[in-house]
């Protein structure tokens, strides 16, 4: 496994740096941000933050517009930002080009369905690649928070609610929190799973956190004047099921903040802090 | 004078706005970018920081990259950030689309030379149009400091220099302060001004720090490691001349930090406090 290191920038005392890699879970080039803070070292080796971005981003968009670095340099917590899907010119894309399926838009699952099936495994990059690559070569511990935004809030709240033993605590901005009954969602899953519905729900966190035994601290925030609320995220749906379960979640509904990284960066070092008291 | 509000979100409890007006200054239509803090109010007008950005830039990449929101917000300070230049289809523009002259490369100046001089009056747009434009409909004081990067960091040096009773206070992030000698400059300023090198010390930081009688507080950050520190910025031509002016300059070098909003996001915060204290 070999890593390029294709930019490199002095950011708070630490480093921002980009890397690409060629993925043997996704059969193609992968790039990926990762924040290293100034504490960083073999000998002191700090835990991580993951990052899962929603659609149309990239590795880019929460490093150079989320305001995380300075309050990361601070905490001593390394950032990694993955990208959104597979990427380049072997990979099937939506036939129109839309920017809510395909390149952009690979919602953190293992697709079932040909043609995706043999690159949207983004589920298994997140969760198994990714970290190995990132452990075996920075100065990181295997100690772990995630979180993401709108889709990737999505990803973020699945992820760690289907491997409660691989994070220490996890949350979300805006997320898509029941994906198998909205546009985004359904359009996605019927893709890249089928059309048996009962497979979607491995992908849906309204009904993993029915089953889920253990209960990870959960934080969301989510803008009252956000364009997507009512037809697309609905967090009313994830609130009420994990009251139904009695898993703890801090929902909080921010009033006049829309979809953007002006909200994120409004409330990004309340995540930063929520994540750093469990990653001591 | 109508301003046609485009975008309007929520950020740290305050609001990141954008805003279209037709320019009499630049015969063509603006935008601009302002962050008004939550203490703004028509009873309780706050001062501004305007911040010129660099080639190629819009008003849109300080707003969204500098994290500078969060502590303006706190100190209670408005930013505005123009546009680098005229912008739109009747604009004449450089022949080869170069990246450092034309649209996105207005270098703050008046033109003296066709096609540009109707379009292409930057200084007279920032100097006196554009504050008389936000004094006029938001709820600001005419109390005022300017910043920059790079060719923004230019404009901020020059215009200060040569309206020191207008700005409290003026900063730079890695600015051109002697373009007269440099290629970046001298291929903007014999297009825009024309042949005759006398009229360009106008325009030039270095020229005018000498003849300066006011001496307004300035703070300027460069990185060791900016790819264009040795061709194009020179900041040690400025600290010679300032020297020799007798002009108090605060130049820091910072060590490892480049070109890119990953550097100016790191110092911005130390900017913002410097020019709070003078704008009080």
């Amino acid at each position: 496994m070999s890593l390029e290191n294709t930019s490199s920038n002095r950011s708070f005392g630490g480093w921002h740096k980009q890397y690409t890699h060629t993925s043997r879970t996704l059969h193609c080039d992968m790039r990926f941000a990762i924040y290293l803070p100034p504490q960083a070292s073999e000998s002191n080796k700090v835990p991580v933050l993951y990052w899962l971005s929603g659609l149309t981003c990239t590795d880019e968009n929460f490093m150079q517009k989320a305001g995380a670095l300075q309050l990361a340099a601070e905490l001593g917590i390394a950032i990694v930002a993955p990208d959104t899907s597979p990427r380049g010119d072997n990979i099937p894309d939506d036939p129109d080009g839309a920017y809510d399926f395909g390149v952009g838009a690979g919602f953190y699952l293992n697709a079932t369905e040909a043609p995706w099936n043999r690159y949207y495994y983004m589920y298994d990059y997140v969760v198994k690649e990714l970290p190995a690559v990132i452990e075996g070569h920075f100065p990181v511990s295997d100690v772990k928070a995630i979180s993401g935004h709108s889709m990737g809030g999505h990803g973020a709240l699945t992820i760690a609610l289907k491997n409660s033993d691989a994070y220490r605590s996890v949350s979300a901005f805006s997320p898509i929190v029941n994906p198998t009954v909205v546009p985004w969602g359904q359009k996605a899953f019927s893709n890249y799973l089928g059309e048996d519905t009962s497979t979607w729900l491995e992908y849906d966190a309204c009904a993993l956190i029915k089953k889920a035994e253990t209960h990870l601290p959960m934080l969301i925030d989510q803008g009252d004047g956000d364009q997507f609320l009512h037809e697309q995220l609905k967090p009313e749906n994830l609130l009420l099921a994990a009251e139904k379960a009695g898993y703890p979640l801090e929902l909080r509904m921010q009033e006049g903040y829309d979809h953007s990284y002006y909200f994120i960066s409004s409330f990004i070092d309340d995540h930063l802090r929520f994540h750093a008291q469990h990653l001591k």
